[in-house]
This record gives structure tokens, sequence and C-alpha cells, in this order.
């Protein structure tokens, strides 16, 4: 039987892995992921074989990793976080096509959402919305809609890819059409690096968040308007009838 | 050091939860937990001493497990999925400040929208909304206007608690509000029981999701207007440059 095993890895280090994901990285005969992806599991699996390729070329490896599996080698595809949530999961299906016998099997891992909320508190005890900042594939209007529509909303936001060199004012652009709608004191934070080495998180006013700068390694975080700081965590509660 | 970690076990076989839960839950003294979880996690510690509750008894769960980390005990408080996506993680911070020198760690596990989009394929690729129709302690009329925004901003959506006994039609109404706004044709999902017996998935139409019956097992996933149907799965692309 022909397989890919696309694989979440969780935030980075080992403890934040799933025994699923440890299993299938285990039985597969090559790791096939993202240059910093590869190097965070290969320690993990010394003797594995490895294929690496570089950012944006994403469609160049699913198609490679489809390749290997169909000539036969047990491929697992590592993405960080989760496998499915702006992972290569989407692509290895929609590039399937051409390889009608190889089996895909998807393995969740943790996503930023949830490490980056533990670390901050609990932001995302009640609804909300998970949006990348990154125009890449998205026309900046659709993710301004979806900015505007959320805070709307009330929902909590996580931002994925806040920004980058190229896009460093995104998150400032982001806070202006949510300011529009939310208050200038809700309860934001940041996390950064998580599960890696120079892990950090921060909690702030949305006022505050807007001058801010952060960067790829990071995951923004927006409260609704009931979110409260309880000491240095940001915390929503579920609920009208709570506490 | 008194200390509580709120644990996420991920959708409930042991394959989907993380070395750092799976370590949590053998150092504590106690697991605590709704019955249900802890009949899931007992078997894998079976010396460990236990506290159930039922279900509605959240505030008395945590406030218990708080109470027994201020006595001393080490205490591992277990929630299935993510502990701080709708889990205990938000109420053991809010009734914290009665218990100052309890210290309070999150561990992170898999949420259902990370292992029913696994199941389903790759419905979470690009943005979405998490949004549960649970109107126990949120006002109905707060979340058909959550569902109209998200609608509106052509984000996925992933659906908890979608139905209970007591609620049997409120997953119609919501299929209702999003057809307001999106094609009955839209590619939408159910994910039952993921990762314990009876698990099951199941690909078909908004129009046809209106006329299912789902229980309080299950995540629905509604697609955004680029999710397609690939063979028995539902996928939505990464952008528009893609594929």
């Amino acid at each position: 039987m022909k397989k890919i095993t696309v694989v979440g890895i969780g935030p980075g280090e080992e403890g934040g892995m799933t025994l699923a994901a440890i299993a299938a990285m285990r039985e597969c005969d090559i790791l096939v992921g993202y240059t910093k992806y590869i190097e965070l599991v290969s320690p993990l699996f010394p003797e594995k074989e490895t294929f690496a390729t570089g950012m944006k070329q994403e469609t160049e490896r699913c198609r490679e990793a489809l390749r290997l599996a169909d000539s036969g080698r047990k491929v697992a595809l590592v993405c960080s976080g989760d496998s499915g949530i702006y992972g290569m999961a989407g692509l290895v299906y929609e590039l399937s096509g051409a390889f009608p016998e190889v089996e895909i099997k998807v393995v969740p891992g943790v996503t930023a959402a949830s490490s980056g909320a533990a670390l901050l508190g609990a932001p995302l005890t009640h609804d909300f919305a998970v949006i990348s900042l990154s125009d890449l594939l998205t026309p900046w209007e659709l993710i301004e809609k979806r900015l505007r529509c959320a805070a709307e909303a009330e929902l909590s936001i996580v931002l994925y890819n806040p920004s980058s060199k190229k896009r460093k004012d995104y998150l400032q652009r982001a806070c202006d059409i949510l300011l529009e709608k939310l208050s200038g004191d809700t309860v934001c934070g940041i996390a950064s690096r998580i599960g890696r080495e120079g892990e950090t998180s921060c909690v702030m006013t949305l006022a505050e968040l807007r001058e801010t700068e952060t960067d790829m390694f990071s995951t923004v975080f927006i409260g609704n308007p009931t979110t409260k700081r309880i000491g240095d965590r940001m915390v929503t509660p579920r609920g009208y009838r709570d506490v």
C-alpha cells in the first residue's frame, strides 16, 4: 500500500508532539518538510533519510512527497503546529489526483492558537476566529473584511503570520481596522517562539499592540469585549452565567 | 510549590495525547475531571487517585481542583481536546483569586477542530471561525450574529456542540442562517466520536447538512466558498495562487 502521512508536530519541542505524530515519523522511510522543521525533528530520528525544501516551495515539496510515496517509500510530511491549519494537508489532497494509488493520512497536531493561548492564559475559552495576515495567497481586501466581521461578531481573534520583513506594518494596519469596532483597552497578547528557544509571551491592550513590532515567529491574540486581564494573563470567560 | 496543571488530552485515544500531557498526568497525585474523561484516562494511570464530577458542574470541579492543589496535592485537571478551547483553563484562572499560592500551568492539546478536520480531509487550510451552538452560557442572538458575520467573512466555520437532546433543532437553525449568505452547495462535513469507538466522518452539502441530525459527540465543519470535494474528503485551498 502506497502511503503518505501528513504529520503535525505541534509548536516545536518534543513534549508538544502527540504519540501518533511520533509513531508516524518513527515508522516512515523518509521525513519530508520545510528545512527548519526537518532540523527540529531529525535529531529525534537520526537514522531517517530526509528531504527538505525552503520557504514558498510548498507545492514542490508536497509533489515530491507524493512522488516518493508513489515510488513505494513510506513518507512522513512534517508540518509545524497542526498539519491541517494553514498546513500542507490541503495541498497534498489538491495534488493527489496525479497519484491515485497513494493513500493520504493526516495526523493532527497542537496548533499555535492552542499552544500560544496556553502560554498567555486562556484567551480562547469562547468562540474565536483564526486569521492569517499573510497576503501572499489572499487579497488584502479579504483579510480586512474578515477582521471587520470578526470584530463585529465579538469573536476573540488569533492572528497567524502577523508580520514579516516585507510586511512590517501589517499588524498595525490590522489593529487600525479592529479599533473601528473594538476599544483600545481590549486585552491582547503575543506569544513568540512557542516551544522553542527564546519563548516569550506578553499581555497588553489593543492600543499597545498597535505600537508593537512582531515577527513571523509570533502569534497574536485579540480578546473579545469580555476578555479580562488576571495578573499577567489574558482570560476570556466562558459566558454570561459564569463565576 | 502548590501547582495545578490543566491538561488537554486531545480527542480521546492515547495516540492523540502529547508527551507533555502524559507527563503531567504521570507526575500528578490526583486526576480531576468530568466523569467521562476520567474514564478515558484512568486506565492509563491505574494507580492514580481520581476525582470526577458530572456535566454542568464545571465551577465546582475547578474550585475543588484548586482546593486540592492549595492543600498541597499535585493536581492534573483533565479536559478533552484542548484545555483552553472551551476548556477549563479559563475557569481555573477566574477562580484562582481565592488561591493565590497555587501556580497554574496549561498544557494544550489537539482540539476537535484539528482532529475532526484531519478525519474529513483539510477543511481548515485557510482562515476559519470556531463557534459553539450551546446557548447555556451565551445568548442565542449572539450565536446568530457570529454565524452571520462568519459567513459574510467567507470563513470556514467549525461548530462545537452542534446539538443535544434539549437543542435538537439548533443545527438546522444555524444552517438556515448560514444559507442566507452561503450556497446550499457549500461543502460541509461532520466528524463524530473522534478518536473513540464508533468514530465516523461524512462529507455533504450545506443543504444536506440542514436535514441531518447530529449529537453532542459531533463536530460540524462548513467550508468557505472555495472549499472543494475531492473524493470523499473536503479540502479548502490555501489561496488564489495555488495549484
